[in-house]
């Protein structure tokens, strides 16, 4: 092969030792939110460092947007996905656990570094891909938000506040849509915006303002075997959607 | 003095080359916003490397939020203001602009070094505080938000994104209220909103709607001097709005 061939991947980029990214993604099982998380060492005891959220540091060569996306299909298989910017999370101690250090000290060249990580965060049909783990992701998991404690680094406060932004953001647009198949009930839509906002909503008010909105649209179709007076399905109404959008209409809370 | 007493304040820290923040402050002056900028050279023709907001690079011992305090102290004389995280800029070619290189060089030990900045905002009182210039900060001044064009780096995307961020938080908290005076009029408030939003909102909803919020209260007091119609004075009523928002009430979109 020519010298001016192609060159192992490796040798394209310079890493940026002192910058991450991290990403939180979020899916729905019709019950309950599920966070992906790598297990990055499968022997450990230690709950916190055994998972992470998908994360690694930039290439000098990539803006932080690529870098998110990058880092996430290396980990674990997920790509084409709308990911937004969350938060940075730059304190100082953030890397210096001594569980963590040990791990860092397995995977990089400069593990004692200061490294200031970016957030990034997305919702995802849990159904809608296979995780794959690959790099240091030993394994993919899809665990319940409601039972993590506490996380490798500080993933688990990053996590916490992706969550916060996006309590924010479902009150200006309706944005969990694309974690539920293409026709649900409204008892499954009910369900994925308390756990999103992590409180109880009236099951009433909920539906009238659904309807008001005029963003679902019933279909003439209902559950098939199910232990329960099966429910109407419904879905998404695009084409009204994007025209509240567009009129500048921003008051999805409940 | 002993070699145990007091460094000089540049020897106790380490600056991380790769990581900064910038302030967007806004303040309004009853009749638009108005954003706080240093200027780095006068002498420059060239206006968009001329102004930039005020930001510098990070200690290698304090935390984001932290170095966006000291930052804007150093740079502007502004203190104990209440800074949020608005977003992270990482473009690889960010600061690579032939002005910027230039001005950089003057100031950095690695001018061609990759920065990715961390984005912080305010809103304050325009009359509240004198700023003070220091640092490489030649003067600091304000300038009315409409009519800048163009900063140094990539200044202006930033000033851009705060902007954003600000428009979809004062929908869910009525954050304005500190760049008034302490007894205001609702036009003055109106125009404020109106400001902050990026567009004109009827009069007469955006007065009902206050009112039906019940977080503004007429005082028995009027305008003095004024060539029209002297309007009533208002005051912001703190107990009712810290009681709505521990009722989680997030509706304040206009």
């Amino acid at each position: 092969m020519s010298i001016f061939g192609a060159m192992p991947h490796q040798n394209r980029h310079t890493l940026n030792n002192g910058i991450s990214v991290d990403c939180v993604i979020l899916g729905f099982d019709f019950e309950k939110l599920q966070v992906l998380l790598i297990e990055r060492d499968s022997d450990s005891d230690d709950q916190a460092s055994r998972y992470a959220l998908p994360g690694d540091l930039i290439y000098d060569d990539e803006n932080l947007n690529q870098a998110a996306h990058r880092v996430l299909k290396e980990l674990t298989g997920l790509e084409n996905i709308f990911l937004e910017q969350s938060h940075a999370h730059g304190d100082v101690e953030r890397t210096k656990r001594e569980s963590d250090q040990k791990w860092l000290e397995s995977v990089r060249d400069e593990p004692s570094l200061r490294v200031i990580t970016v957030a990034y965060y997305s919702l995802v049909n849990i159904n809608a891909f296979k995780p794959s783990p690959s790099n240091f992701a030993k394994s993919v998991v899809w665990k319940p938000l409601g039972e993590i404690e506490d996380l490798a680094f500080d993933h688990f406060e990053i996590l916490t506040q992706a969550r916060r932004t996006l309590q924010a953001k479902i009150k200006l647009k309706p944005i969990g849509f694309n974690l539920l198949p293409e026709k649900f009930t409204l008892s499954q839509l009910h369900k994925l915006y308390e756990s999103i906002l992590g409180r109880e909503l009236d099951k009433r008010n909920f539906r009238r303002k659904m309807m008001k909105l005029d963003i679902v649209e019933r279909l003439d179709e209902k559950q098939i075997g199910v232990p329960h007076k099966p429910s109407n399905f419904y879905k998404f109404n695009i084409e009204n959607y994007q025209k509240l959008i567009e009129e500048g209409y921003d008051n999805f809370g409940f």
